[in-house]
């Protein structure tokens, strides 16, 4: 059964600027996912801002397993109500996977705890990406770099907590480093971020970065059933210890109370 | 220079339920606080929920090196405007403890950007903490293990994201562990979460646990000037990057203007 | 294609213990050689320290995907070449799983580079083994908790690195807790240590630990060919820079030359 | 008291190389440990490979907090006996501190537990240094970047284990990035690797890079006594467990008996 992936596009510049949609006529969304529906395993399809509720309706999410996300222009428009939903699907085992500007996005900030903040410049500069991770399952089938000859740059530091893994750091032309590919668990679900991606580029185009994507998405893709269970805090009562033991001392709760959040 | 500490305190069942107020009579927050000014090298007072910004105004968390944080009752009743200003701070290098009940609060959960979820008995069993990490510094003086004869039991699984370091595991009489004792970065802030305090225990009043609360604010202490550039997300313009390099290819942005948040 | 995968014994005290060969009368090898075959997605058989070069011959080792390791009584049995041999293929990307008293076999410590020493008792106590990442792949199909009656105790602390995640913690009947499930990466080779099996008890005969052994194989699998590369530490001639420079400055080296190791 | 802090220095390339020693009369060693005093919270001495005992015996070991470690031309002449002893203090708590072309040093690859390899060049090109973890202790004083205007080139994949921190990463002049500064915690000792520090430029005569080593000393030194439990692997008798149990069971070792290593 395939991966049933949804792309996330903010879908702005893409009707709004002619230079981006000389490079995306259909969209990024729809290039990601033609991208990762080149292999059969991903099933992919699209979501938008425009969309209602942005193309995450919880009955869709419920169905997803991993989630793309790109956006830029408009982070804002983004409704809390949405984003809350998505973090409580990621808690619950869907992948996520955040795609350059998306690092100011307000799901990728909800998950992370920090601002996210980095350095830019667009000036079409060439940039690097280099595996640090040798056969980590995003770099796949990759040899030890690839170039992308325009490109944003986004540079240290990019305020995010430690990952679990480095996998690529890129190197750009006009002197700055990035960490361009880290994986986190939150929950039961698995994020990554990956840096390469600026609109005006025909990054989503190439190749690698497309098999990136690809392997990114089986990583990301956690096959076990939702874990609900990670919404509540249960009390266990003492006859419900694992262990006998009898109760003693003060006591704040009334037996079958709920606890405080 | 001693270390600068405000130790938080909701103040609620101190103030309304006898129990609490037995043990604690002059608030948690003053026992605990006495308990961080036994060592000359640190300097704590209090705030609390009750408080005008709880507290916690502007000015004060400037001058403040380390924050204590302990709530239970009513999470909910902590201004979302407060978290957002003590998020920034820890963002900046303040350091963060946040105790036992903690676990479900505002300020914990907005830093960690998970449910911070767990499982609890309220039956006075014997919680023995185990060091997993000897000589860590938020250990420094302990035994292999301290044991508190009656707690409030926490079980895991614990919704937290994967630590640092973890420092304690806790083994409970019922049959439960816990990981008691865990590190955490975000931005310039060291954050640390520790599990013993149910208020109706005299947990803080135990000599060990005091020796945990002064080691940890020691670790969580970042002597070096607020890193408040961790709110920006610069452009870099093509004639300050550190190589030089010529601006080619199509662009988004107009010179000088600010990236899109 | 199966996970080709080699189940290490030591294969002793089976021949040479009456408790032990009543409970693995064709030892514990063959035990979790079976339990990993009921699956038809691996293939696993078996080698012991009495066959010539321990069963791990070059050829042998490359054509496996991943080695599970039991030894108990005779580590220093095993010869240093053939655990350098194990730690290359590791690096190279076969999966390794290290069980029980395995934590002081020569390949785990090699990894690792620190003691692996923890507390033990021997005392058929019970041990309760808590899911503490619900949901990783090596938990798959678990329920939160899972018990065995009668086990050996390991106690904390056990002196490895910080693990990449944590995924079981071990409660124990006497008063102890245990980081039962552990992984790390070293090189390409996924790395997970298991604490339960001490031999005097039907361990791997449980169903539950059976399913977490076939759980480790196919996460420790990875499914990328050698990472040969791994043992080689290239000069990278000036001609061959990703980017043209010119060479200046004072040499060490002439051109060609090897780096020194 | 002032941090004891020991430099060892391979010592071989000053006395035989014109042009290292042109840069390094004194030996890389003794610039080391002039830029540490400097401060007068760190006291630092020398030791070479030349020494007795390469300048490291169990007497001054035992005194040490720190040890920085340079060498290069001849790794395999530092004895074992020597390697082991260092490898002991290390996870009893000395903080070590390995320099640039010591990534191959018999002690690194010991405590890494991998092959520690990389690219290299010789081509005296520019390296930027990027500070990706603002306001870790290390990182103390600097600016966002520093720059070495000539210096060899290291170049991903460094096939070190996963760090706990990340705090800096090269821009390479030819094309390459590398993760400059990585921390890991071995036992109770703090290690850290700083990349630059070939012997043919002036690379320990930049004042940054003092800053850096004077902080890493810092960092890295653990206050706490000497943890000599690492070494043991304790049985814990029936009528020590902290709960009373009541032995049970078959069992294979006799009362009293040590575990088998």
């Amino acid at each position: 059964m395939a991966i049933e992936t949804i792309v996330w596009g903010e879908n702005i510049h893409e009707r709004t600027n002619d230079t981006v949609r000389a490079v995306y006529p259909d969209g990024m969304h729809e290039t990601i996912a033609r991208a990762l529906n080149a292999d059969t395993d991903i099933h992919a399809t699209t979501a938008t801002l425009q969309d209602p509720e942005h193309g995450l309706p919880a009955g869709r999410l419920d169905g997803a397993d991993v989630l793309v996300w790109w956006g830029h222009k408009d982070h804002g428009a983004v409704s809390d109500a949405v984003v809350e939903r998505v973090a409580a699907r990621v808690w619950e085992g869907i992948g996520l996977i955040v795609l350059h500007s998306g690092h100011f996005s307000k799901i990728f900030k909800r998950l992370m705890g920090t601002p996210c903040a980095l350095k830019w410049r667009e000036a079409g500069e060439r940039e690097r990406v280099w595996v640090v991770n040798p056969r980590h399952p995003i770099a796949a089938g990759l040899g030890e770099r690839f170039e992308l000859e325009q490109e944003e740059m986004y540079g240290e530091p990019f305020s995010v907590p430690e990952p679990l893994e480095t996998v690529f750091i890129s190197w750009f032309q006009g002197g700055e480093v990035f960490r361009s590919g880290m994986t986190w668990r939150r929950g039961a679900g698995n994020v990554f971020y990956f840096r390469p991606g600026h609109e005006t580029y025909p990054t989503y185009h190439d190749a690698t970065v497309q098999q990136v994507l690809r392997n990114a998405v089986r990583w990301a893709h956690n096959p076990q059933d939702a874990y609900e269970a990670i919404h509540e805090g249960p009390n266990v009562p003492v006859e419900s210890a694992p262990e006998p033991i009898r109760e003693r001392g003060p006591k704040l709760h009334a037996p079958g109370e709920a606890g405080y959040r």
